[in-house]
């Protein structure tokens, strides 16, 4: 089911099977084939394939999870907090993957929504910590199969035994490179 | 090299190895277990380590790209347009997963910038083309090598036939979800 243009991966870099349209009226653009590199195209690369499979996710989120209001990440910081009651602030963060500022926002808006109670640390009043609500036990338990759903169909595509593979793989490469990565994502 | 509590995967719904701080002096919050539910916790949803593993991506991106002042995705669109020129907005936002609006404001930056060139589709006066400049073939140049070493390092974990092997499942994924999910990812 591959819906991209024939040149967008595997391609080799002097193949330009796409129209140019009408470019002759002006001077040729730098292509590939002129600085020979970019050798294998974004599908060549494991950080597009991610980020796209990333969105894939959201996309299927959404669709699954529509009328709960909540995005995957709120979701996340709901489930540690249900395994980790009145874990501090920066430590919801380090387990979802935000970063400190981050983390405090999404934690706000959960607790605006009614669904995590926060209070100082009573052992260190510079730390917060945050608990789930009934209210917030609610929605998660209203969620919960479509939020599965919505994971479940990000594998399908793959034979059972491949998505068992490719979990474990995943998990991997997570584990090892844990220490990255925890910035808000914003960039384009 | 797991940094993460020792609850946050794999373990029971059971389990609360985590001490509670001082909540004794509250209502006990809801957790997992009184809900029979979240039974994995968030590192059993492919969905959240797609995420992390991108995030991961992105702070590797920066750390080496950090002079070039370019993100992945931009980094994307002027390799689809170095192998596509005059290609149209809207196939660009197809090929590297933006949105319609998203891929305009990308394009936009990189024109700012002098890496890309746009004109009006002389064959469709509502179409938008855009190619990559001399200036922006520099730049891709420029970085080619720091670009490759993030791709690179995002996977050395894996034993090159588990890297082999990983790629080839990420594309599959993602070819056969490629209509879902080219949302600008900003939702926290």
């Amino acid at each position: 089911m591959r819906e991209s243009l024939s040149t967008s991966r595997g391609a080799a870099p002097t193949r330009r099977d796409v129209a140019k349209g009408s470019g002759k009226d002006r001077a040729e653009p730098v292509t590939a084939d002129d600085l020979d590199m970019i050798s294998g195209g974004v599908w060549s690369r494991p950080g597009f394939l991610v980020r796209r499979l990333h969105q894939i996710h959201y996309a299927m989120f959404f669709e699954e999870c529509e009328e709960g209001g909540i995005t995957p990440v709120q979701f996340g910081v709901l489930t540690v907090l249900a395994r980790n009651p009145w874990l501090d602030q920066t430590a919801i963060g380090y387990e979802v993957g935000l970063d400190r500022t981050t983390a405090a926002d999404v934690i706000k808006r959960l607790e605006e929504k009614g669904y995590l109670e926060r209070r100082i640390n009573p052992e260190d009043k510079r730390s917060r910590q945050a608990a789930v609500t009934e209210k917030g036990a609610a929605i998660m338990a209203e969620l919960q199969e479509s939020m599965a759903r919505a994971q479940k169909r990000l594998l399908q595509p793959l034979s059972p035994r491949d998505q068992k593979l490719f979990m474990s793989l995943l998990v991997e490469l997570v584990e090892a490179n844990n220490q990255y990565g925890r910035a808000a994502l914003r960039s384009l």
